[in-house]
């Protein structure tokens, strides 16, 4: 496209992208935006180096003034949008991306990738978020996806309200507070669960989290209590009947004085799974596999559409696809969220070339990147904290209906205008 | 973990891990092997830098003694395992790792991330491949993943049987052969259909793939058939009803002469809407979503789990996880795949620290890594091709009910002895 587009002379028609889903998948109630700050940095360092250029020759890919034009690519053009952890609805124009097509289209494979996987990742984990309740809930699924997927789904669990990861990168890169665990191995390493517990409680004091079901987990409780004695942090159960079993060793921790003693779960946990522990004592969840998979749904659904673009004399004019059941909505597009007493009422989408505004709406289009600047308030671990705490903000603002686990509407109709 | 084992000494204990999954999601008939080359490679390049070691110290994840292992790290260890493309079935040991404990400790999520995220795509493009039959199939799900997770997710497809990407990294990176599109977006940009198919025709020639799903289905291929002649060499149809939509493209296409001229159809194909248009005349797919999400099940459900290890006086002794529904498999173990007519009857697994032999079976466990080397024969590019190669003669061997597309039982049973 870009090829072609750089020959006919089309391809610095200014040009207005933009990213929205058309639905939410399983009749979720909302989405949450994820991965903005991990875009905006990509955005900025995306370049072609020698090797990708001498490929694309070699390969005959592209021709020469393209070779030309990629060995000098820099974006310098704008990006709106949706702050990251703020909810999104079907068609809630997410993120608006302006500037030549073939500058702009050229990034659209990023784009994509990055918003689809991080806020499939968010959303699964704000929905667990919501079923957990007031416990505390830790990611554990790097096992479950690709390696630098792992990284980026434990920024985005974060970024909904999980409270810590296992994923000691996460933390590194991104100032996700981590945590860890022992698994069976480390049981089944040692002459006995007697010499493992010991071992761990050696060198990570009593207050650690004992992994309790290599044998018998009644056993292994009262071994847990003995050698930590009362002190012991918590135990940690990955298999069987969890309500049963839960119960059972908070009465076992309770008769044998280890009333302070938490109890952690993990197995496969997803937010129905999470919700079905409500009435169970259970103190913290650990979810791995189905928060990474985004719970059933591993991508968001998020598509990059020209809007509008320039004509020959540079006016502007808005576009888009006519043809069945993808049709689309033209025109560059801000958002507002409406609001009665503090709750979302209606996804408010304007049209505009310039940027509207509306009395008593929170405005949700916010400027991130400007001639291809980066706005610094969003990015690195600066903006991880940032999107953390305006996702706790703004998910408050959900009507009741709006964070019900069962299929259903959108938690807020989005007006088109 | 290895913190603690270091403090006690049993980090140095002679482990064997093994990397296994305990059933087939969905009821699918077998999975496919795929990422083991990238793994190797990974595993050799596996260091702790400065920077991670300064944060783990700041953050007083590990003790000093710790840190100074860590900053020695090297896997020095043997990995044999199933060849990349290969099939796999419940209980199947596709990777075995041996060496100290925490020396293979360490490595359990850089392996189940690997081997999870790329056997989940290469299992169901394995599907894909078989419900298309003799049409080929391009991978274009980039966008619906993590950016990173895309690259491995082309070379994965194109390790099950697809015959290209539209990732051009992984046509870079890995060898597979890549492909591109026009987007709607390239339509929208020029003032008419036409002009966008003209700049398109006069940078690609007339064997190029048109999209004709803009505006209106017939007018395009009215439209792209007048402008690149009967030569025209495939029109891309990405929505409506496809089975429909195909038959009258065909037709058309045919009236106007260009009998030649391929159907492309593109649009959240799975394995089921491929084998739905068996009957229809397509003469290709392009599928992404889908593809990239693993077809529903996202993640391919390997677990690393200690098999064996040393006692204190270096004697070896299997292990296993004794309680509810996890319980696993000790012993250290080698497969071969018994055949009968060159189709395959049974998965045996035998379970030896010595590499047995079984007469008249195909043996499926093969060195990969030895004393922390990797088999130059499985890394590379080169490692792809022969993964693709070994993929497309293994898949032959099963039996007919064992590519079916319905939830079933797997093709062959195990027989762990």
């Amino acid at each position: 496209m870009v090829d072609a587009a750089l020959a006919d002379g089309t391809a610095h028609r200014r040009s207005v992208f933009e990213v929205f889903a058309r639905r939410l998948p399983g009749g979720r109630r909302y989405g949450v935006v994820a991965g903005t700050g991990r875009l905006l940095d990509a955005i900025d360092r995306f370049r072609f180096g020698d090797a990708e250029l001498a490929w694309l020759e070699a390969e005959g890919v592209v021709r020469r003034p393209t070779l030309d034009w990629l060995a000098d690519y820099r974006f310098a053009g704008d990006v709106t949008g949706y702050r990251e952890g703020e909810l999104y609805f079907p068609s809630s124009p997410v993120l608006t991306v302006e500037g030549g097509f073939a500058e702009a289209v050229l990034l659209e494979t990023l784009i994509l990738s990055v918003l689809n996987a991080d806020s499939a990742v968010a959303t699964a984990a704000a929905r667990m978020v919501s079923a957990a309740g007031d416990r505390p809930l830790a990611e554990m699924g790097g096992r479950r996806t690709h390696e630098r997927a792992a990284v980026s789904a434990a920024r985005a669990a974060w970024i909904a309200g999980f409270s810590a990861t296992s994923n000691l990168e996460a933390g590194r890169r991104w100032g996700v507070p981590t945590m860890g665990t022992a698994a069976h191995s480390f049981t089944l390493l040692h002459d006995t669960e007697e010499d493992a517990f010991q071992a761990q409680i050696d060198a990570m004091g009593a207050g650690t989290t004992l992994l309790v079901d290599t044998y018998d987990v009644t056993e292994a409780v009262e071994t847990a209590v003995r050698l930590a004695g009362a002190e012991l942090g918590a135990v940690r159960i990955d298999s069987g009947d969890l309500p049963t079993v839960v119960s059972a060793v908070r009465q076992q921790l309770d008769r044998l004085g280890a009333t302070s003693t938490r109890i952690t779960v993990t197995n496969d946990l997803d937010e129905y799974a999470i919700a079905g522990l409500a009435a169970s004592p259970v103190d913290s969840y650990g979810a791995g596999t189905r928060l990474v998979g985004g719970s059933g749904h591993p991508t968001a659904g998020f598509v990059y559409k020209l809007v509008e673009r320039a004509d020959e004399d540079g006016s502007m004019r808005p576009v888009a696809k006519r043809s069945a059941q993808k049709a689309g909505s033209g025109g560059r597009k801000w958002a507002f969220r409406l609001l009665a007493d503090g709750i979302a009422t209606t996804e408010r989408v304007v049209v505009s070339d310039a940027e509207p505004t509306l009395a008593g709406a929170r405005q949700v289009t916010v400027p991130l990147m400007t001639a291809g600047l980066a706005d610094h308030a969003h990015v690195g671990v600066a903006g991880v904290r940032a999107a953390r705490e305006h996702h706790a903000a703004v998910v408050r603002e959900l009507p009741q209906e709006g964070t019900r686990l069962s299929p259903g509407d959108p938690a807020i109709p989005t007006d088109l205008g």
